[in-house]
């Protein structure tokens, strides 16, 4: 199988999903680990520029979670925040709801799944759905694989140091 | 403004959405309190031919839900469970997670909102977004109209009697 060492970037032509793919030298428990617990995932959601804050966070099937990402500006601290619902959480497979709060009526529905590739090694598939077009290709024009990139670099690196 | 007294039932013809739109004499405040207080959820929720009882249920934002609708069968008790997530609980919307236990992959993500037609009426918004035409073709199929339907014109008869 091909190494994904980039992170595969695609938008779905008939339904309003993006979907991202990366390998990882890490298990499925490892990167399960650094999806759920806060004080790992804090250490490696990208981008770069910005520092995450746990708001509340309870990764169980039922449970909620919002943080706070931010970083020093010339007019005080800019914030971003985000929160959402973890409808499913188990080892294979987690389902959870996304909102970004400075877009309130935005809520996407993430699907995260870790495919075994043997060797220590992981196959990370995420998908996000929503409900038009429009709002998937403004995403995906954001810059969001910025964030996404420097992410999964650190998460690499977390992994590479035994940190997972 | 057209009445709408049975439920439109509509699939969307480029996204896996289905959409329920219906009027109620009702106000958006009842209608709020009819998909977010338990024990009136159980008075309506079809089909008849099922009865419901929550398992759990904290209808706030970061909340979350599980009911089983059962009926006596000839080898014992029918039952069939649901469980899902408030992402988001307010006065003019609710967004929530749905899973169908018989199909636990299976995953929707639910908006309902609530017009205020004036004069005590109501539509009723509700919009299920999963990600595959396939599943949204299936759910489709598989009668759930009779449930809206049963359902609807039970929360319909609540409301008429002033138990909303």
């Amino acid at each position: 199988m091909t190494k994904i060492a980039q992170t595969a970037i695609e938008a779905d032509p008939k339904l309003p999903i993006i979907r991202l793919t990366r390998d990882f030298a890490a298990t499925p428990a490892q990167l399960f680990r650094a999806h759920t617990d806060p004080e790992l995932f804090v250490l490696w959601n990208g981008p770069d520029s910005l520092t995450n804050k746990i708001d509340y966070w309870d990764a169980r099937t039922g449970g909620s979670w919002r943080y706070v990402s931010s970083r020093a500006g010339e007019h005080g601290d800019e914030e971003y925040a985000f929160h959402g619902s973890f409808h499913e959480v188990g080892p294979d497979r987690i389902v959870q709801t996304f909102t970004f709060e400075g877009e309130p009526s935005g809520v996407a529905l993430e699907t995260l799944w870790f495919e075994d590739l043997g060797d220590g090694r992981t196959r990370l598939h995420a998908q996000s759905l929503v409900d038009s077009f429009e709002g998937r290709d403004a995403w995906l024009r954001s810059g969001m694989e910025v964030g996404v990139n420097e992410g999964y670099a650190r998460l690499e690196k977390l992994a590479a140091e035994g940190r997972l």
